[in-house]
């Protein structure tokens, strides 16, 4: 768990789409964010105040959150010059880049010599069970799609913010790395050991309140054959009550892979259900969030209202339409 | 890859089961194994030449092997004199232990210092790509089975076996320990990180001549909560062109999860087969292999006669029956 509020590093920023993760905390997790460090260059701005480490520090925060893509896989020196001072001044460090901040010596040493902690959200922390497919008390939502990144994290948070909003008990689960720095906690699904996925998402997701929430953030696809395994994991593993499709409709081929056709949402439906049903046989699908970035005002309208008629299930783009209409059906579960 | 062939060392075995790994090795690899290590209190006996490791030494052995499960997780003192012993005469070690050998400071020291190999077969030694799902020539076959545990190795080393006696291109691709060790490669997919287990399937069957069978062990089941996303990538990774299914009759729920009961093998033909046609679009089933090990022998062959009428393919025990009757459809393919 990382130690929550945080200061948003952009560093030397080249655009705002370099620090999609401070934005997400941004968005997603306001109060999480107290302030953002810039370095000269930097060319990213999430509208927050400037604050150096000192001020900072009197803010409150207890976290450095680097919330930026670094280039070449490397921290460079002047990066490396603020995390030090970051570790010195007492702030925790964490980092969902590729290359770990604990495979860096000086940082190491240093955190030893101050006694914090370096945060790679990458990797797993803990030593997950293999799943025992016990039933757990409360309800659990699950995002899958048609494809990757078709906006699944997108709509799990944003589920969850309407819920809570509503005054319903609810809790986003995070499974990837951007959702776990935006949240501080989760679980790194992609780089957990095969016999423990399954395991890891019971643990994520623990017997609750019977009208809790949790709301799962979905990976990969069943449809996609490089990732396929992580998605079967988090269906079984969650176990979910009910199951929200997530389609991006101009997309051609299945991301990275030129000759996969993507599924019908219709096919999604069918065979998440078929699946889900053998750990949670009362599983349900009880609407569609569509990814409609690339349609117009008037098309995305118009695709919603053609899936929400052939399907006979709540349609909706959150970020266009908000996430209510998702929710409605949740009461009845 | 480990070197062949094998002493295989049986140590102080309580009773046959304890060596069943080198019981595979001597059924299914005899080339391999040139002879048996049995300490003082041994109640297994494989019926091959007793050997010292000089003995072993002289008649080509290159690997001791670790055919027998330790008591208490704990490798000996007893043991560990014969395992420093075989390193100094020039012998790697083969492990499927749960306690690694490498985590051993002994064993390291010595095979460090005699340049000699460790393989503990329970963990990656090779760094997986991601999958690309990209067509590659040759033919595969995969095992998927309604349970965990229901003959899906044994299955696939018959058929492979059968295919090589009859002249046809075969290889056995192993996934599990016990696999890697009776053919002296393999990938452990349980350890695999998810990201990467669909890559390491597709790694291990690679690009083959047309007419050469990659006969694949399978792993888990798509019902089985705990381990279905294994089985999930060995679907999408293998890209099998035929499935074999495998079916044990008598037992009365998942194995380890008395609330889930055992599908019909119409439901795993059905799942799997739309499962495996993301990847394949041409995949069959094209047999059932039933373990009949609780059944009389004339209850054995009324059931395998039953399903092979209810589900039109062939439907034999191969243990007791044969592999025959199930490579006969793969010529068609």
């Amino acid at each position: 768990m990382i130690q929550t509020p945080y200061l948003l590093f952009l560093g030397d920023a080249p655009d705002p789409l370099a620090a999609k993760v401070a934005q997400g905390i941004r968005d997603w997790r306001p109060e999480n964010a107290v302030g953002q460090y810039r370095m000269a260059g930097c060319k990213a701005d999430l509208g927050l105040p400037d604050m150096d480490l000192a001020a900072a520090k009197a803010a409150g925060a207890r976290t450095l959150v680097i919330g930026v893509a670094n280039r070449g896989g490397v921290i460079s020196a002047a990066w490396k010059k603020v995390l030090i001072a970051a570790l010195e001044e007492g702030f925790d460090l964490a980092s969902g880049l590729h290359n770990l901040l604990r495979d860096e010596e000086d940082l190491v040493a240093v955190a030893k010599a101050t006694g914090r902690m370096l945060h790679d959200v990458r990797v797993p922390e803990v030593a997950y069970p293999i799943a025992d497919g016990t039933p757990r008390a409360g309800k659990r939502l699950l995002a899958v799609g048609t494809d990757c990144s078709v906006g699944k994290m997108y709509t799990t948070l944003a589920i969850d913010a309407e819920m809570r909003r509503r005054g319903m008990a609810s809790t986003f689960r995070a499974t990837g790395q951007t959702g776990i720095l935006i949240t501080g906690d989760g679980v790194p699904l992609d780089a957990v050991v095969a016999d423990f996925m399954a395991g890891s998402i019971e643990w994520l997701t623990p017997a609750n309140a019977p009208d809790h929430w949790d709301v799962i953030e979905g990976q990969g696809s069943l449809f996609h054959v490089s990732y396929s395994g992580v998605t079967m994991a988090l269906i079984h593993g969650g176990a979910p009550d009910a199951l929200v499709l997530c389609h991006e409709p101009t997309r051609p081929h299945m991301r990275g892979l030129p000759d996969y056709p993507v599924p019908r949402l219709e096919d999604l439906r069918d065979l998440s259900l078929t699946l889900a049903r053998v750990a949670n046989p009362r599983c349900v699908a009880t609407g569609v969030s569509v990814n409609t970035q690339h349609l117009s005002e008037q098309e995305a309208l118009d695709y919603c209202a053609e899936v929400e008629a052939r399907m006979g299930l709540p349609t909706v783009d959150p970020f266009r339409h908000g996430a209510a209409r998702l929710i409605e059906p949740l009461a009845a579960l």
